[in-house]
């Protein structure tokens, strides 16, 4: 039973320039859902990365991990109009950002993805008020990297919010994908156990195959 | 007395094009000390909004508003080779990334500002560990302008850090600048009330005036 939730894969695209992040999505694009525009992304080349991405790839959902912080409904106006489906807003922001982001993009037929990164409990209960986001729990880069059991890190301190929108993130691959099946994720974000791998295509197939036809329970089978 | 302590005055970049940017600078380049490239430049523009402006003010500290929440030493890399001398990164972010963003910084002889928006006390206090940082008493914009009593914000709730260095922003003007005396900021971060004046030049040269000649207890009088 835990295998029949419908799973999206959503490709995350960082450390790269934006013709690498096109071709690696041309590489896999049948196999993935949604695509991310990263933060690294955004952040070397602009909101041009949005609109290029969009351009190679008009049918999919973008998503423009903008990571906003403050200036919410600028920086709503800069990634939508640029061809984002989706924004990023930390929950560790000021609520009346997180708010400014949810009206901007309510008015705007579109989503935003509140990333809980280094929110504590009493914050996320704050942010469980916004039924129409997507959350996402995210395990960050640095924190993969840097951390003593960076080997260990999984996602198993993390609760399910009920009733809401979920999305997991925080080097997730298809050995470690077994550890979000207790959140029931609608969305799973992998980066580079797609991007970096030594054959994106068959990595992207196998990953959507794990979640597509078995279920993430039998990952490990 | 208050009115003796060295302050500068860090001119923030926000909300127009690279060329704007370095043309209201050229206006107003004798009155100011620091340069920031805000977060809505470099995420419209890249990374390149760094070396534009670098290049155009060569012998000013150029503070990068990178407002960063993970990925730290590939953001420092991207905005330190680009030419910026400081880096802004999020006290509400991973210590780990906070940590990360200083040691890359003290490698290259960089300096790091931690933007202290929307930390609580017990943060805070955890993050004047580092000795080496400068701190960002910061009044987010969306704060400013969605607050109900924006009108009167005001600094008055935070108590200044002892022994750091303090940066102070968050909508200040000639007006409203008497509000950050008991602060006693090293550095005092202006935007709009300089590049969206009339006169951008004289507004620069009162602003100068009354934090170097007279001192910002006098503002008022």
């Amino acid at each position: 039973m835990n295998g029949e939730w419908k799973m999206y894969i959503q490709l995350a695209l960082d450390r790269m320039d934006i013709n690498q992040a096109i071709q690696i999505t041309q590489q896999v694009e049948e196999y993935i859902d949604w695509i991310e525009v990263g933060t690294s992304l955004i952040k070397e080349f602009g909101i041009k990365s949005i609109e290029a991405i969009k351009r190679a790839f008009p049918s999919k959902m973008i998503v423009a991990d903008t990571k906003t912080m403050d200036n919410a409904v600028y920086e709503c106006n800069l990634c939508f109009e640029a061809g984002a489906d989706v924004m990023t807003v930390m929950g560790v922001a000021p609520l009346m950002t997180v708010e400014a982001c949810l009206k901007e993009a309510s008015i705007r037929g579109k989503k935003v993805m509140i990333d809980l990164l280094n929110t504590n409990e009493s914050v996320r209960q704050q942010l469980l008020q916004y039924k129409e986001a997507i959350f996402c729990i995210h395990v960050s880069k640095d924190e993969q990297e840097f951390a003593q059991q960076h080997k260990n890190f999984n996602f198993a301190h993390f609760h399910r919010p009920t009733g809401c929108n979920l999305a997991v993130a925080g080097g997730i691959s298809a050995a470690t994908m077994k550890q979000i099946q207790p959140l029931h994720p609608s969305i799973v974000i992998i980066g580079s156990a797609i991007t970096r791998a030594e054959h994106p295509e068959r990595a992207a197939r196998e990953l959507r195959q794990l979640v597509r036809n078995r279920g993430i329970d039998d990952a490990s089978n």
